[in-house]
């Protein structure tokens, strides 16, 4: 660990100020392929996973010893920033009442044909693939049912918010740092790739002409695209899909999309828990 | 429709100034037998639906036209005031970038022995109980959730939050005006009224001995036992209730409260629908 100096922590913590300011003002990604991850739980599931490489910890210093296994497994390059938290507040710009935060390296991002292609064999699974998804809640929401439910990836169309996004991370309770992902140029080019690689897509929509309990087993890969709550999933995209609806009272309203990707990902997947314990 | 004088505003207004102040300091209802809504889909709701009555609308002037025929429906002694955007902003103490709120009247609250007695004969029916749920957010999903798939009502022990605060009913976009709800004075008073009339207690836990999937459609009166997504529902429930966890991935996480509940309504209602298709 080091100890900071004043004339050595500009340099360093630049990545960490002004998080939040910069959050508002670019409404997305922390630029310069990097990310932030905060709290005691994203940060384990960041170093524990180690599918994005750490560049460093910044810590409140009361939070040393709660997290002395995580720092231990790191490699000895990766430094770890100690502060007190008056100061971790002045360089984050708010108050970090987890008092943890750490920088990941975004890497090079995987190719939509990356996560389609190579399946094992005859195993049956299931992608998403997101659609005009902006808020960072959803999408943060949606990458934790990702990660509980085994799904083996998330495509994300040109208009869909970054999964990396501190919050999206956040919400995702790291599911964003363990559920690959890849992103079209558009959601045609998703629904390119997804026949290209023989891959089954799944509409999720209201007017759907099945319901979902009817879908059967019998397609092993199988990519369940989801919409916006208003607009849902654009024509163009409906009429190359199988259209599945969740069975709802007629009378009122849609499901919040983050609840109505987790029970689609909760019945698709229920199949497929069912044939790896056979 | 009322045309405000300075004089007036500030009595006629009272009940929505610095609405969000108020929110921040007390932290749950606004208090004095009233709620605010806000929102055209929100304020339809409340009106259209009729559970609750309206003491007063207050509308930005272009608002109007769009909400005609909602003012119509309103009774004719129900004010409603039309003010500048900037008004609106000054007397709510925030921008209201939709420009519509309602106050409606809490009326007489019902009693966990009301909604839970004078069940239609033999016809399967789904409750929800909440223990320690305080997110505003998380409450106003499972309203949401709970409209969709047609539960009969919400149960809330004495530390879960007000599903009418202002942003609880935002999030159940109108959800909360539409499913009844009662609160017990403790979890164990809830579990002693569940008991009383007979229905039975399905407490959702990740270390469920049984899954949903095997729960059958047996019992045609439930009721769905949640807790908090950390310490989930205390021993002293979960020792009265039919245990059952959601199956997934053994390896990560859990699920948010609000999907989670989703997932369970979703499946503990499949039953329910497929019976009432007989």
């Amino acid at each position: 660990m080091d100890s900071l100096e004043a004339a050595q922590a500009e340099a360093l913590l630049r990545p960490y100020i002004g998080v939040r300011e910069r959050d508002l003002l670019r409404g997305d990604a922390t630029g310069d392929g990097v990310f932030i991850a905060e709290g005691e739980v994203v940060v384990r599931v960041l170093v524990q996973r180690g599918r994005f490489a750490v560049r460093s910890l910044l810590l409140e210093a009361r939070r040393v010893e709660p997290l002395r296994d995580v720092i231990d497994a790191l490699p000895e390059s990766v430094p770890v920033y100690v502060v007190p938290q008056s100061v971790m507040d002045g360089i984050v710009g708010f108050a970090i009442h987890r008092g943890i935060l750490a920088l990941g390296s975004r890497g090079v991002p995987l190719t939509p044909s990356e996560l389609l292609g190579g399946q094992a064999e005859g195993k049956p699974e299931l992608l998403v693939g997101l659609v005009g998804l902006a808020n960072h809640d959803n999408v943060g929401s949606i990458f934790r049912s990702a990660a509980a439910f085994g799904v083996r990836g998330v495509l994300l169309d040109d208009t869909s918010c970054d999964p990396l996004y501190r919050k999206a991370i956040r919400v995702s309770v790291g599911g964003a740092l363990v559920v690959p992902f890849a992103r079209s140029e558009s959601a045609t080019a998703m629904l390119d790739a997804i026949e290209a690689h023989g891959w089954e897509p799944i509409a999720l929509t209201p007017r759907g002409e099945e319901t979902f309990g009817n879908l059967g087993k019998a397609c092993s890969r199988r990519v369940l695209l989801m919409g916006t709550e208003g607009e849902g999933l654009p024509d163009h995209v409906l009429t190359r899909a199988r259209r599945v609806r969740i069975d709802m009272e007629p009378t009122l309203d849609s499901l919040n999309v983050a609840v109505a990707t987790g029970i689609a990902i909760y019945e698709a997947t229920q199949g497929m828990r069912a044939h790896a314990r056979r």
